[in-house]
């Protein structure tokens, strides 16, 4: 299934998509409320992002467990998250579950695209394997709250509060073949946007682009590729569409690498200098964590 | 807050609702889950109704607790739901959580009103207070399934498989002042109605229309009306529209009832044969169950 649904209605394109966040799979209890917030508004907008839509509105289904000071600073961090991608909270439901239950949190996103809304499905043999930003800095943000590595504050940042790239999904859609959002790590993510096309990809492991604070704190590549939580753009487009992907990441400030091709065939090839390598044991977070 | 949202969006109006359903709140472990999945259905479309939408798709975020058996059912009683109101099911979220974690359902309804969409807060002193259907049904069906009560297989399916009232809603919109659904209980429904209007309302108890199977299990009215989980349409309308009402009834086959009035003031007051009586001291479910 992809990532969220389209409706034509009335001449307008909306586009909505529902996450869930549930406290030990995809949040500990010790996590920061206000950040749980914003990753869960964030999430749900990547998906938002990837289809060319811009915001139109929320709806929060929230559980009360009987601690008002992580419900306050939930709803400063949903706050903050509203008012900086202008995505008003319309409404939703409030539900008191027993003070120990793990709290599970829904968030429905609804977007309105103005153009074409890609579909991972779309890529064609030949096309070539984008994606946008950085890779791996939230997964290193993770180990480090976690206290397994230490590294850079903009690490820890990208895992509490990341970025949806809206503006450049809506500027991306009319010119890519396909489009999806990095969530549960680039491979797995890779691999999916293939199996949905009916074609095979190469990945070339060393154009995996890194933040210079994630190769600080030594980063590799495979690590970054398999880590998930980016959210970033993975989009696949014809050679011919390189030049205006380069004017559209010059106009959000936004880099955009070629990091593969696709091919006829089937699956996910991994080249490490061109030659192909064997794939990890683990190339993301399977179902059920997204 | 409102139960929906409205949002104008190129030309169409959409009502946008979401509920949750949390095992040992909402619903019983032991609860059959084709139930379950029926009544979260019914218990969003039910809110689309009250605002004369019909509906256009569904959002579903979901648990899987680890007991197949229950997520088949589920299944099956979500598909009968769907087919039964044309509400097809977008997408949404599937989450695995520990086996015996408490479920905890979403559904995000989006539904397309034609006309005007009203409010709970349109009442006008003067006008009368409706409701349709039958009023008490679905609590005695709870008490049936608690082994509490004796009585008809009928009581016991408004418990299990409620109605949303969504045709007489949306030819009831145009004509009504304030609608919104019986959820909570027919006398805090009707308190929050006139609270939101800024009026008072007094409800004549021998009015509140009682089935025939409920009155042969020994219902009485002040039960019946704090019982909830009615799902049906309590509404305001002036008097010079009760003609056009009754048409409406007469073309859904569905009874509205005339139970009260608004009038200046503020607040809930109980008639029993026009001379007022005191309140119970429950009027119906307070927030956190709805």
């Amino acid at each position: 299934m992809d990532d969220a649904a389209v409706l034509e209605l009335g001449g307008a394109t909306l586009v909505l998509t529902h996450d869930m966040m549930v406290e030990g799979v995809h949040f500990l209890a010790t996590d920061r409320s206000a950040d749980v917030a914003w990753k869960l508004v964030a999430s749900n907008l990547s998906d938002l992002a990837a289809k060319g839509a811009a915001p139109v509105g929320l709806l929060l289904g929230y559980t009360l467990a009987g601690d008002s000071d992580w419900d306050e600073a939930f709803v400063t961090g949903l706050g903050a998250a509203v008012a900086r991608w202008n995505a008003p909270l319309l409404g939703g439901d409030t539900v008191s579950v027993p003070s120990g239950a793990a709290r599970t949190l829904g968030l429905t996103a609804i977007g309105r695209a103005a153009g074409p809304v890609p579909a991972r499905s779309g890529a064609k043999a030949g096309d070539e394997l984008w994606v946008s930003g950085t890779i791996g800095d939230a997964g290193a943000g993770l180990a480090m709250a976690l206290g397994k590595l230490e590294g850079s504050p903009a690490l820890l940042k990208r895992h509490r509060r990341p970025e949806p790239r809206l503006d450049a999904g809506q500027r991306l859609a009319p010119v890519v073949s396909a489009m999806m959002d990095v969530s549960d790590g680039l491979l797995i993510d890779a691999r999916r946007m293939a199996a949905a096309s009916g074609v095979g990809v190469a990945l070339e492991l060393g154009r995996v682009p890194l933040s210079p604070e994630l190769v600080a704190a030594a980063g590799t590549p495979i690590d970054a590729a398999t880590a998930g939580d980016d959210y970033e753009l993975l989009f696949a487009a014809p050679p011919s569409a390189a030049a205006e992907i380069g004017r559209i990441g010059a106009r959000t400030g936004l880099a955009f690498t070629r990091i593969g091709a696709f091919r006829q065939g089937s699956g996910l090839a991994l080249l490490d200098h061109g030659a192909e390598v064997p794939l990890p044991a683990r190339l993301g977070w399977e179902h059920g964590r997204s």
